[in-house]
């Protein structure tokens, strides 16, 4: 397919700096951009390669004004990333949805089947499931005995998740996650091995999560890990049992939450961040990359650090700590003065 | 199942303070306590919930005195956790244990299979492999050539076990872990690729292992990776050639142990902890979560920071830390009244 | 097989020191030495072992001198890490290489598959995939349509590679691990769900790259995720969306880097190590374990710490820490008495 420059303004409801019929029939990143493809321009870090993109079009936001001359053709729109993002959700849509349920796939008695799955080869349907309209159930994937999974919901290759768990609607789990797995939890014994703590509880995926490759969502000890609606979670993410994770909070990759904690909405972790157990991190917190969070959280705080502690301390002493050596002869020399 | 008080306080030899007759069919965490569930308080951080709970019957220490009244019915024990825990392991054995060879699995030439052994759907098997009796080998797992599994092991969805591989027996490993991947050598050579380091040695677990998901523990460059009897790991943890974790040592997840490190016995692990490779931890040793090991640690040291050190030590330090910037302007002032 | 030490030194252009006639059928590490093994001593750590050890051969540096009485034969030669490793390769590359696709394996349409190819049990091969000579697909590896994998490539059980994404000649990709993923992108929308960027990229790795167990490599937003010639990626690990990994660069365990990163060449990262994206690493870098990357780092520069900064700073600072409640103490003793 072929797209002009005038086609791609009216779907975004923008304007054509440039060649109108100009035709793109791929997208490539300004870096990297080539000849025939669409590009854009938001992040201000980048706007240097809008001098010298082979791109043929870029889409910018409206306001951009170039300070050098410019060889591509421009699509100015309101928000950049936001429209080149809607085009892409278009070109994704108008792919083929797989539908069909492989014959080397295993379906146990009991499972309920809804309208329009997609169930691949080597994916195992326990008894009991319930799987729901427009399901893709990609290849080698395990689904464990009474699951329900949500219409819309898409699990990738070798995803494996546990009996009893919940998932919603629009639920997105790429490859190799592990959903269900017992939490950590056992007794300690003097003299004689631990004694685990059966893990009778299950995890509950409301709508619209989407959770990444290898990432591993532990069962509640009892009752349930919650992840709910519109959570984002990166790759190699550990939740712990029991853990809750509100409404739209974002976490990036090896970030970890240990057992019973609570985690607010509208959070967003950076990643290889942690957190110990049986805390309460509140409502649009922000925690940076690496931090370690070792005790309650309130609501909007942001947080650096380990053990993790308010962005604006964290920051001063940063940039103090680099100075230790110059303070500790400081002090000495101080102390040599006064004795003098 | 339904269960009253009374019997639940005669199979943990304890008493009941209310409603002998109080019937519980399922289990809750306290703080999400569910009329008709029984529940435990333990933690006393949780002790709030009692006198909220819904919970019908809780099971709490004998010495637990309530402050406030309370509504839920006691069941007073010597150790509230561990009472509960082994109810938990009563209910779990009591369920099916699932027996048979799934024809859609692939048993490969020579390979022993015990009694009374569960093989799942797409499970392979390989050459010459011995499983023991009583086995779980759960769907689309991997069970390379010459494995040897003991008796009464479950080895969960996914897992992947390379070649020559030997577990004890009552191993538990969860989903998609992988035992006896190459590990992580090779030798520079100028001007061109680094040289692999074939990894020839494998991977020994000891009996009432369990190892958690997507963690990964390779295998020796020669000789054995060895995780001796009892060690609990979490999900995510890596764990690298020639490691040796000693008996009963416990790791919280996403930790890691770099190549050749022996760690002790006893030893626990908070998350996100790492250790340099080729040193040696002690007995008994503990290390908090996130923190960096670079050099040996004696027995029965605790250790916190990155790099690790003593925890009094670091403690003191992180306190004195968010004050680095009150100490530079005040070593500025003093220097400047000095000079005056 | 057996060889002699005289054999032995004859293949590695070495000298026996000792009885020439010395025979060895296995290989053990110095430290857990076997009688009729064969060893290496090459990390001065070790040294000690070679007094006690009972490895009947063990091989040297040429320039080793023992300062007590050695009972084991050695093997003098220039490098005995090398010589090791490449005794080691031969000792693997003797061993059969598995040819032959299994019927319980599933081809797709339109997939084109090289000569003395293994395809295993279980594995699943999309649509016009390409597979080219000697490749090992192992069993329930799941290769997406289109994608491409080149001459003597090793995939081992359990890896999924997304479609479209491409593997030059001599990759070996271990378990479990996740090739193509979706980036993690998703665009803020207030009030509502994120929009999800759709990942329309792709992964491209180039020849001799080795790829750990449950390490994760995200497909491009647009264009490439890209993992250069000869580059070595431990277990664990997370490269998210755009980023480039340059040529022979190696990192331990657990690290992970942020979208859109570049990192140079011949660079060196420690476990757990973390970047913060669209930032440009240069050639040659070294980076500490759990070093936290928050800028550009220029070529040649190693790096510790979080927020990670020059290792010969962060090292005197990280003395200097240790002093800090010393530091305080001073700091108000000379405050108290200059204000007498």
């Amino acid at each position: 397919m072929e797209f002009t420059a005038q086609q791609i303004a009216e779907a975004l409801e923008g304007s054509v700096d440039g060649n109108t019929e100009e035709k793109v029939s791929n997208v490539s990143p300004i870096e990297q951009g080539q000849a025939g493809t669409l590009s854009f321009l938001s992040n201000p870090k980048y706007t240097d390669y809008i001098y010298s993109t082979n791109a043929s079009i870029v889409i910018v936001n409206e306001d951009f004004k170039p300070d050098k001359p410019i060889n591509t053709t421009l699509v100015r729109v309101k928000d950049a990333y936001q429209a080149f993002a809607s085009l892409l959700s278009m070109y994704e849509q108008a792919k083929p949805i797989p539908v069909g349920i492989d014959e080397m796939s295993k379906i146990h008695t009991g499972a309920k089947i809804g309208k329009d799955v997609f169930i691949d080869t080597f994916a195992v349907i326990g008894r009991n499931a319930k799987i729901g309209d427009k399901v893709q159930i990609h290849a080698q994937t395990y689904i464990g005995d009474n699951v329900t999974i949500g219409d819309g919901s898409i699990i990738y290759p070798g995803v494996k998740i546990y009996h009893d768990c919940h998932l919603g609607k629009q639920v997105t789990i790429h490859a190799n996650a592990v959903i269900g797995a017992d939490g950590f939890g056992f007794a300690p014994k003097k003299g004689e091995n631990f004694q685990k703590i059966p893990q009778v509880g299950n995890v509950i995926i409301e709508d619209h999560v989407e959770i990444g490759a290898n990432t591993c969502i532990d069962r509640a000890t009892m009752g349930s890990t919650i992840i709910k609606e519109g959570v984002k979670l990166d790759n190699l993410i550990q939740i712990a049992h029991n853990v809750v994770i509100g409404e739209h909070t974002v976490m990036a990759s090896q970030t970890g939450i240990s057992g019973s904690t609570k985690v607010g909405k509208d959070c967003m972790f950076g990643g290889q961040a942690g957190s110990a157990g049986h805390i309460t991190i509140g409502d649009n917190v922000k925690v940076g990359a690496q931090a370690g969070i070792g005790g309650n959280i309130k609501s909007n705080e942001i947080v650096l650090g380990s053990p993790a502690i308010n962005y604006s301390v964290e920051r001063r002493a940063m940039i103090a700590y680099r100075n230790l050596p110059e303070m500790w002869r400081k002090i000495n020399k101080l102390e040599k003065l006064l004795d003098e």
